[in-house]
């Protein structure tokens, strides 16, 4: 089928802008001298995440023990979930261990390494367990010079489970859009997980992985020493909240989605199309960035953009094109009733994550329906 | 299963609330002696809306031809599409008519009403087609007053077509929230639809059906003279949006997002519970409002606010629970590890749509899963 055949609204992704980008993270991470770890969480779907294992990665990240239990499916082994463990999930974690998955669970607190502890030896399971290292204030986590670090690594208790290592994701990179912030983000998380890490081994625990990750820290680090292996997920759409932080380029971003102009109001210089919030995700991304994008950057059928024209309003399915400055007065003529369009995503995760599948478009204009899932 | 049993993040649905908004929104529209036709774009869920129609609903009104499909194929015939119809979308609606399927289309242009007519002249059918109104400025729509109305009229040709009525919605309502201002945003949305219609009959148009609404309006309406239907969608589960409009009291909130607590940042008065904007969504619709409830109001398991908690902030798979105002530095023993929370959402139908199925609960404490499915 080909792209003009496609109903819409749909997810579209463009095969060869993500090879491209997958090829160049795997490149950096092999000269940076760290395996790579991808998170499979901007995908879900087996096609993408198969590509990004050719491509050189170790294992994945995941963020969800559903995408655990499908990608284990699937015939992927080797699985860190990289949210804090809480005790009700652990008979899900248990499970897939059972079944041979080679998972890696999370914990920020005595309570939640006591709680693992406790089940795998009651259930005869030794869980392996990284400590969630806060570099960036932005989220959860332990600070590396804190005394509970040893606390949490003393309640990771032989023989319900063992310590693994320590990990780390700076979200605040997220905030940033110049090269130099970045390239400080990016050491301070290499730096202060590394701390983490000395800290353990000094006080007599083994800490054989350090894993830090994020797409922005990613594609700025200069030194990953101390380092034994990179988590990113967007990277491998892109999307235009990483355009405005200035690690990619728009015409970097491969995902996409599908639209048709259904109606216009001409005195507004309004195009209504048929992708709405549900298409696009609620995600506002680029709201407080150096440009909004409204809810995304309209392009032509090819996938290229069309300057000036954002989708400016949504809602559930109906979205407003319109052009940012200066109102198109023949916007009718500019797209008529029944012109295909495409709009790049403010965020690649949360517009993926609105379909059940993606449509990925080869270079000779073909196209082949990847399924992924949602939920928990 | 007992809600306190369900694995999270979950949306549950509290029955008896759902069924008193459904009773009230009932009552309001047989009282003002109208056709309530549901907007099932909310729920997506067939138990709901064999609730709605249980209680009195004549038809339901639906967003995607897929919501068309799924309720016919569970045995609801009215259906109204409220989506401007276009040309690449003919073919679906055709096949669920040539099922039995009483569908009604829209259009607010003669380029659609003509490729729908000759599409259904070449097919053997008639469409049946409504004329969209804009009685608001808001979204899609021709102006009662203009002579686009009549040359639309003109388009819609017999055999491929008839014309059925006019139809609007004033989302424009969403802006407001004092009680006057949404009785005149009520009367405007009713008295510029009636005057379409009698544009229409004036000229010589059958035009049987007047069908205005959004729930807003709806809670607001004094007359609906001159009107046949009303429509109305989130009113079943309302949301903090609507209660910020002021149609809903907190408590009239049957959905909601249940949450685990994972882990604290006690020094910035953090929870951080498993429902992000994953669960959540990312729709932020209380930021422009009077209260901005972040990512939703807190509350605990039995779904009782409690007063200052919001979801400040979230991101995929994690939701950051602090106290508006003063920092809760005993967070962690306010809502310790393990904790279940309920989480009431800014908008209904964003939230729905995050989630494969509802769990509906009970009075007496017992839940049943509900599907509801998404996508076009």
């Amino acid at each position: 089928m080909l792209i003009q055949d496609l109903m819409t609204p749909t997810a579209v992704v463009d095969k060869s802008i993500m090879q491209h980008n997958i090829d160049a993270m795997q490149a950096r991470m092999n000269q940076l001298g760290v395996n790579f770890r991808p998170h499979v969480k901007t995908s879900k779907c087996i096609e993408v995440v198969r590509a990004q294992v050719a491509a050189g990665a170790k294992g994945i990240t995941v963020s969800t023990l559903k995408e655990a239990e499908e990608f284990f499916s699937a015939g992927f082994n080797d699985i860190l979930y990289a949210v804090g463990m809480v005790q009700p999930k652990l008979k899900q974690a248990l499970a897939l261990i059972q079944r041979g998955c080679d998972l890696k669970i999370l914990t920020d607190s005595v309570a939640s390494a006591s709680a693992i502890s406790e089940f795998g030896r009651e259930n005869g399971v030794t869980f392996q367990v990284l400590i969630e290292v806060d570099t960036d204030d932005h989220r959860s986590g332990i600070k590396p010079e804190s005394d509970q670090l040893l606390d949490v690594a003393h309640a990771i208790k032989s023989p319900g489970a063992s310590l693994a290592g320590v990990m780390t994701h700076a979200g605040a990179s997220y905030d940033l859009d110049e090269t130099s912030a970045l390239i400080a983000m990016a050491e301070q998380e290499r730096s202060r997980c590394v701390v983490a890490a000395m800290r353990l081994r000094q006080a007599g625990f083994p800490c054989p992985i350090v894993s830090v990750g994020s797409t922005p820290t990613g594609m700025s680090a200069l030194s990953l020493e101390g380092v034994t292996e990179f988590r990113a997920g967007v990277y491998v759409f892109f999307d235009l909240v990483m355009h405005n932080i200035g690690v990619c380029q728009m015409d970097d971003i491969a995902l996409s989605v599908l639209t048709t102009v259904i109606g216009h109001q001409e005195e507004k210089g309004w195009a209504i199309v048929d992708a709405g919030w549900m298409a696009t995700s609620r995600d506002r991304g680029t709201q407080k960035q150096k440009v909004d994008f409204g809810y995304g950057q309209v392009c032509d059928l090819k996938g290229k953009p069309i300057d000036g024209y954002h989708v400016t309003s949504a809602n559930q399915e109906h979205g407003i094109i319109s052009r940012v400055g200066q109102i198109d007065r023949s916007i009718a003529k500019t797209f008529p009733v029944g012109t295909m369009l495409r709009i790049l995503p403010n965020h690649a995760c949360a517009t993926g994550a609105q379909f059940s599948s993606f449509h990925a478009i080869s270079p000779d204009g073909n196209t082949a329906k990847w399924s992924r899932f949602n939920g928990w």
